[in-house]
């Protein structure tokens, strides 16, 4: 039986009708995208994760902000912050009438360009549980691999979307896959210049000296979520923190690492290319907990 | 009223069970891709548009020849070939019998991962009716766009896909609304090392010097199925052909360029990044004819 909740958004943009919501449930189990959408055909739409713990939707402010960046990047129409905002709580408030409120759970959020020649996009949201993270917040092993773009590429060659989060991620995934290869849970993307970027679902965060660092987001990198989250952390308990330029060297100089993202939270790094990192567990598990009590 | 066939491949990888063909008549207007397909949240499959001519599939067998070196270059199991074949058959044969013999048609294969979890690849084949390239055959305006990538980087950085013709064509779709911005109708990409590599849809031939030219297919490019035919055509006429690394200098340099691809055929370029090329309208005619009379 099915557990998740599938919401259509009926008016991705744009504003709806009086007393319309703007999106409807489907049926998660049953089709929902047509076969020219263009969502499939070209990967050509944006997505957001979102983390859903007792019910809170973390950060989603922030997240709706990215998907309206991520939007703009691929010039989409804006995204109808309203109503997706408020499709997200239905989802979820629809997901726990059904299954009960416990768990950590996510809301997917997909906005695509829609069906070829239509002019309008299509947009859905599905909330559903998440997988079990918890061995990952004890320790993964990474290793780098080269993006092949340059760190400043953002700026120079825009339509190459760097930092857009877009449905074209099969790069992301062969990089997981080649990272299962080299015998490793995830990646640290390296720019082609040399610089530190991020993981394909989840950013870095260095602890060198005292201080705590994530690249700049001017490399075309996406500005994490929970990144942010994580520095308030850190900050409240004395740490500096910089969003700087972080070279592969420095990268690998680090006292600590970890991969943070939405739904996954903190992952401490316990090898990088094979050479073993110092994981502070108690330090890790304070973190994880701050993380997973965000009301929002 | 919906004149295009769909297709679900029911068996796109290993062998249908005895008196099953492997796929099944479809409804193109019904949603047929679930939510959770990979082939949508993460673009995660690969794909190739054919053109139909008088009910002639043009270049199926190099089709599915590539069709299975991108599967093979996202780790997706090997498509079952003579499925696929069928299929195509059966959907131009039932596109002919509702609409009628005329018109140039296009079938296009989608081949993902699969719906997250199930564990098995989804397909799905379409047959409708082209644009009409009538206008793009007598010339084009291109733009040359950094691709971000080195010419190396398929030998280097595999995970990188490049020279998969994956479902993560969102970067191809911006790098052609930038071409339209600056008014061009296309877009010949460079590698960040400035080699001359193929357009977002389409491969480059170059003339210069009587020789036709096309950028070596081992910088992570696609091997053209209508490029093959376009060399045939100039080699019967006299012409040497060469696979070559060809640098951006030698690309402006050249005496003419065309863009070339399945359903397009082959397209003169006008202007590159402004400057004017002439172009030979009774060659790129004849070339055409040629290219619309292929019987496969």
């Amino acid at each position: 039986m099915t557990r998740a909740t599938l919401l259509t958004i009926t008016v991705p943009t744009g504003e709806p009708a009086d007393g319309d919501p703007g999106f409807a449930l489907a049926d998660f189990d049953a089709a929902q995208v047509r076969i020219t959408d263009l969502g499939i055909t070209r990967g050509d739409g944006v997505f957001e994760t979102i983390a859903v713990i007792d019910g809170h939707p973390q950060a989603l402010g922030p997240h709706l902000m990215r998907l309206a960046h991520s939007a703009e990047l691929l010039d989409l129409p804006v995204p109808a912050e309203h109503v997706w905002h408020e499709a997200v709580l239905a989802g979820i408030a629809d997901y726990r009438s059904r299954n009960g409120d416990g768990g950590e759970l996510f809301a997917k959020l997909i906005y695509t360009r829609g069906v070829e020649g239509a002019g309008y996009p299509s947009g859905w949201i599905f909330v559903d549980e998440g997988e079990d993270f918890t061995q990952q917040r004890l320790g993964i092993s990474v290793v780098a691999l080269d993006r092949g773009l340059r760190h400043d590429v953002a700026e120079t060659s825009p339509w190459l979307l760097a930092g857009a989060k877009s449905l074209s991620y099969a790069v992301n995934r062969a990089a997981q896959r080649e990272a299962a290869r080299r015998g490793a849970d995830d990646v640290i993307f390296i720019s082609s210049d040399g610089y530190a970027l991020e993981g394909p679902t989840s950013n870095v965060i260095v602890l060198a000296d005292g201080v705590v660092r994530t690249p700049q987001t001017d490399q075309g990198i996406l500005a994490g979520t929970t990144q942010a989250a994580v520095f308030a952390f850190f900050e409240a308990r004395g740490y500096a923190t910089e969003y700087r330029h972080i070279t592969a060297e420095e990268l690998e100089a680090a006292d600590a690492l970890w991969l943070v993202s939405s739904v996954r939270q903190a992952a401490p790094i316990t090898h990088l290319d094979g050479r073993e990192y110092p994981v502070d567990a108690a330090l890790t598990a304070e973190l994880n907990e701050y993380l997973l009590s965000r009301t929002h």
